[in-house]
């Protein structure tokens, strides 16, 4: 067995065209295996593990061609075919004419909204530049794009009122036809924005499946939610489904965002007057549902409720009449409970929306409370954690602590809703709100006279067989002027509107008639892309696109600079 | 206004009975706030919180009585009535016989099962250990115990069948009957196990409320889910409800556990044949459901989930089966995906079960594969990553370097089962299945040959309607030897159950009678836990407890090296 190879320096190759060679290549008599790629780093790598290593100097931009053949002649032989190999595949492509460039392509497809840019990754932001340039949307499927690229782009894009979808964008369905990879869905009233390629496949696979439809399918590229980006595409793309009115329920997929990221795009579409189903993947849920937010727990269960809440009688004016009734409250909210567990679960419902918050039983490190003693912009405090309870009694027995600590949130004025637990049942007081009833009165009463807004959200949790009897209290504590739940979903959900500041995102809107239009693409980069438009019936011109001064960098450079 | 204030050295008092005696100084004349507390540090700084500040050397073992009144006169009146209110007090307590050790209790109680301990944290240990001794298992409600005695008390308790529910259990109902603070619900086919004392009372209250019942609902403190406790009581608590007959669907609430903790509960609990819920909150859930496990995302979705399941009709046998048909494999898994979020979201759902497990993009940072040209034990890989796209076409489109990548797989003797994802659709390749399927023939005939046990699994996501034809993809592949799954959901379920290890935890299990009988129980401690019991009309001795020594450490410890 010999191993030849061969180096094209500098030679660029579009992948489809590398792939096709290494096929025929392989086909040829004698040959065993062989490798057509750019020589990077990882695919050398991968050319030594598949028994193909040749020492060879040729790096990234370089096309590197390995034969292992059963003699030197066969390989040989093969290798001498290379060229005539390319020159038919080139010959096999269609005669039609094709700019070679974006801004001659427009004038060919005047209608285009699209560029769809899949050319390698380093020269993929100045073609997409190009086509924001030329008041197209984009959608970027190229790959190893730089960070900062994607933030000038999406910047660019968002006062324009144009989408930039990617980089690493694989998948979308805008209008009906699918973008790079993606299924065949029905039409149908579910919207789509997904930092996630197969999350996007997955999710719509899922949904035609059990017989609904898809509105639009909206990709971001997988960074879109990180720190830096700040999800600029994810909320473009909330927005123009909110006012799309053949979009009834939206869904957004994602692996686990940044934190103030989530935050920020849940407390947006809190707003927002259609259901809304979030797959964070691997995000802890706050709950099942907060208002009109559904937490899915993975893929497939967020097609499935999609599927369910798109069959329901929209029930929006709920939602709408809501945050029309429930003003922000821009002060600060105190909870005193006796239940660990339901502190920490609040906290975990709210710690979503309210940020940053701070705890005694705080589930991240920053939202540790300094002093225990004292409240800090939003806090949630555990009563009954050792640090209260060592020499008294549990707070669901004495309520004397928790009476002290209400007064003195109460005085505070950055508080501005107080949130208490009263958990039932034997062992525990025997009327706790025949304490806590006149204490809730009694600050509401002080607040009142004092012009301030304070108001008091209690959870009770018991049963009707509960000696304490469960109505007998919530009865006491509504007259007393509490806001009474019977779990922390209720009234995570109330606090959670009531309390997270109102966002408008400082972009400008989307025309909704890129979605309207028959889609109409520019395609720049992978041709496979350019063939499934025109299957899907939809108008697209392929840009004979060549990497500028040759993929010389230098040149390309100082070309740059020249414009 | 006049502070003043009075320590009684080395004083131990019942919290009730402080309680009350700071209520009783409240009511009398000129007195505007008392504070009537064990002198530790956290009730210093609370009494100086509420402008009861005193300068006083007493420490925690010290009884500290502070005054605030109109005058000096009044202050000192209230004060001079302090011996006389603590006497009434005494004088209220019931004249029957009290014994002064558990060792006479047990005497006068020898048909109790349970012994209830609400001594001060540092007695707590001490007290447990002789309730081990005479065979009764504990309910330990009080906090402060140092985590070595849980460690020791539950290693204990585990070798003799016994169960130690704490420290700083909160709740438990056996048998109908409440421990500390219980609410009252009905009887029911719901069986709990909860580390957590509010998320028992909370989903107990709710099952109840959705007109369902508990069968036992078994505490376990907070602690049992850190790795040192490892679960001991949770193990013990779902194994005797998985033997239990009145027991159907069993739920597991807690905070988030140790991660191997939480496999080796979620591997034991997959065993069982019946559904279970868990709840561990604030843990990313990896699916909606997995076999027989359903998890849920806060305590009202964990009642309702239970509730629901407790009324299906129950399919144990299709999970019992499953159980004996599918053999576990003691190989390891090698997940080679196309679909990034696909590959994420098995990650996500196995590192439940399968643990260590490595991959390219890695949830945590142990995750994180060394050399990812090259797996080691459980690993999932996504190809679709940028560090093996540059210059080479995404794996949906191109199957060479996946085809590469399983051959080399299969070939490690360490591999016993080879995860693929086909994700269909316009872009992707036109026949995936034509060039994988044919390799997994190979393979499989091939590890046949060597009488290796190498089997292949593939998640294709499709539609009716893709170019490739779903059922034309699926069908190829299970003609060539592989399992076939629609989504990850099913895929994890099966893996988890094939590949996660069997379970035997060690331990005497204890005897169901102890869940049969009627509960009779002997507290120590709060004498409110034995009204409770009274009231609830099961049996109870009260022990007339003091602290060993009068509280002296020093004695206390000469005195258990004596025994």
């Amino acid at each position: 067995m010999t191993i030849l190879s061969e180096v094209r320096p500098g030679a660029y190759f579009d992948s489809v065209i590398l792939m096709q060679l290494q096929r025929s290549l392989a086909d040829l008599p004698g040959v065993i295996d062989v490798g057509v790629v750019m020589a990077t780093p990882a695919n050398k790598e991968l050319l030594a593990a598949s028994g193909l290593a040749v020492e060879s100097p040729a790096g990234s931009d370089d096309l590197l061609i390995v034969v292992k053949a059963k003699d030197k002649k066969m390989a040989g032989d093969a290798l001498s075919q290379v060229d005539g190999l390319l020159a038919s595949r080139r010959r096999g492509v269609t005669q039609e004419f094709r700019p070679h460039s974006l801004d001659v392509a427009v004038q060919q497809l005047p209608e285009a909204q699209w560029a769809l840019i899949s050319v390698p990754g380093r020269y993929a932001a100045g073609v997409a530049r190009n086509a924001l340039d030329v008041n197209l949307n984009v959608f970027l499927f190229s790959d190893n794009v730089p960070l900062e690229d994607e933030v000038d782009l999406k910047n660019i894009a968002r006062d324009k009122g144009l989408l930039v979808m990617g980089p690493d964008c694989g998948t979308a369905i805008i209008n009906g036809i699918g973008l790079g990879f993606a299924n065949y869905v029905r039409n149908g009233s579910i919207g789509l924005v997904a930092a996630s390629g197969t999350g996007l496949q997955a999710i719509s696979t899922e949904i035609h499946n059990l017989g609904s439809g898809v509105s639009q399918a909206i990709g971001t590229g997988g960074r879109d939610l990180s720190s830096e980006v700040a999800a600029i595409t994810t909320f473009q793309g909330l927005d123009i489904l909110a006012r799309d009115d053949q979009t009834d329920v939206i869904v957004i997929v994602s692996k686990p965002p940044k934190p103030e990221v989530a935050t920020s795009l849940l407390v947006f579409a809190r707003r927002i007057g259609k259901p809304i189903v979030v797959d964070f993947i691997g995000y802890p849920p706050p709950s099942r549902q907060v208002g009109n937010i559904h937490f899915a727990s993975n893929l497939t269960d967020a097609a499935r409720l999609a599927v369910h809440l798109s069959k329901e009688s929209p029930e929006f004016s709920v939602f709408g009449e809501k945050s029309v009734d429930i003003d922000t409250n821009q002060g600060f909210l105190r909870g005193l409970f006796s239940g660990g567990t339901l502190a920490y679960e609040v906290l975990l419902g709210l710690q979503a929306f309210l940020t940053p918050i701070y705890s005694n039983v705080q589930i991240i490190g920053s939202q540790r409370l300094q002093d225990v003693w004292k409240s800090q912009g939003h806090t949630i405090l555990d009563l009954g954690e050792d640090e209260f309870t060592q020499g008294r009694l549990h707070p669901m027995m004495d309520n004397d602590l928790r009476l002290r600590r209400l007064f003195q949130e109460a005085e505070d004025p950055e508080a501005s809703l107080l949130l208490l637990d009263i958990v039932l049942g034997t062992g525990a007081h025997p009327d706790p709100a025949a304490e806590l009833g006149p204490a809730v009165a009694k600050i509401r009463e002080s607040a009142n006279q004092d012009g301030r807004s304070l108001e008091i959200v209690v959870i009770v949790v018991g049963t009707d067989a509960d000696p304490q009897n469960v109505d007998h209290q919530v009865d006491q504590l509504q007259k007393a002027g509490a806001l009474v739940f019977s779990d922390t979903t209720g009234a995570v959900e109330y606090i959670s509107q009531r309390l997270a500041p109102a966002v408008a995102p400082p972009f400008k809107p989307m025309a909704l008639n890129f979605f309207r239009e028959p889609l109409a693409g520019i395609n720049v980069g992978l041709e496979i892309f350019y063939d499934s438009l025109k299957d899907q019936g939809a108008k697209s011109v392929q840009v004979d696109w060549r990497p500028p001064a040759g993929g010389n960098e230098k040149l390309m450079d100082l070309l740059a600079k020249l414009k």
